[in-house]
């Protein structure tokens, strides 16, 4: 008996160490489907989820919430619907973190990442910090992913 | 013999639990080497390879066909040479989804990132959507990477 | 003895199958905090650090050491903060591997992304490659993170 176990447990052991174990698979990504009027300190809601794996966003409140504590990536791409430009900012627990901005001149689009480390259940956002309030459908969007949740 | 093949079964799970396994590793990147003008519907070929990590990347088609399951992320910069803008998408087998829009007055460059999850073998590109033709070398790249296979 | 030892590798195995193991955990952000005028040639020293897992990123020279070797992802923001555009470069190893540029017209945000294979020690960086010399603090950000160290 204990053989056939042990025998089990080298086999199933092997395979990991050949195949590799894969990270948990925790990521997301979300579009703004219809043109947008930004009020103050709202989260903006990125309505049209592409992907949610392991359901950390949240479509109703456009909130991420970290299924696990791990090394995340943010990405987020702004796009006025106007010649005003519009700065848009990724917001982790409450604290501003990273400032993406939306061309002054032109409607041309704005894109940046941010690596942050979160705890199980941190909440990471994008709210409008300033200059115009129309976001355009289509061109606003926001992802995250857990990269290791070996920290 | 079983005590031998045993300790060295544990000293392996060992160096696995302290040592971490790692994702497999599968990503690459492509820039475009040469001003070029976009048909409808074709793939856009970004043809100088920096990274081909298990050779997803095909540099003559400009698809990416994934080599396993898993969850994933592509992004894009799209840039115009000249005054007129262009829209671009992501395609996963045939489905559009995400835009990407270089700016319709100046030519300045539009970023984006999406999530997606993808079965073995599922196809990931780009192509023109709409507005003018004429992208510009060095300035256009496609990139794609494994995140975890554990989906 | 040993059947005490062999239960508990039995019991760390499944867990490690079942909880999956994950990434070494290798990530870092940092932000221009003051407005920068660009020298030839030299890092630009994001001096803001958001994140910094594992200190591969350094703060004085601007540059990222891998602290081991893998498949890693870097992503540029540039935008200059007047009305020429600027161009940068992620630069591996002292090879320039990926263009980002600010718009030539007005102040807008360029953004890029690059996969690439790194040994251990390789140093990645971002320089000024042409056109304007001042860049805008807040706005100007280098992140980058290991997806996978099975190469």
């Amino acid at each position: 008996m204990n053989t056939f176990i042990f025998t089990a447990t080298f086999i199933l052991l092997s395979t990991v160490v050949n195949q590799g174990i894969s990270n948990p698979a925790i990521g997301f990504s979300a579009i703004l489907s219809q043109n947008t009027y930004l009020e103050n300190d709202h989260a903006i809601v990125y309505d049209n989820v592409v992907t949610n794996f392991r359901n950390g966003y949240n479509r109703w409140s456009g909130h991420f919430a970290a299924p696990r504590k791990g090394l995340y990536v943010f990405t987020c791409s702004v796009r006025a619907n106007s010649k005003v430009g519009i700065t848009v900012v990724i917001v982790h627990n409450g604290r501003p973190v990273l400032r993406i901005a939306s061309s002054v001149y032109s409607p041309e689009t704005g894109s940046g990442s941010v690596t942050l480390i979160l705890k199980k259940g941190d909440n990471v956002w994008v709210k409008r910090l300033g200059h115009g309030r129309h976001i355009e459908k289509h061109y606003n969007y926001f992802s995250g992913y857990l990269i290791s949740a070996e920290i």
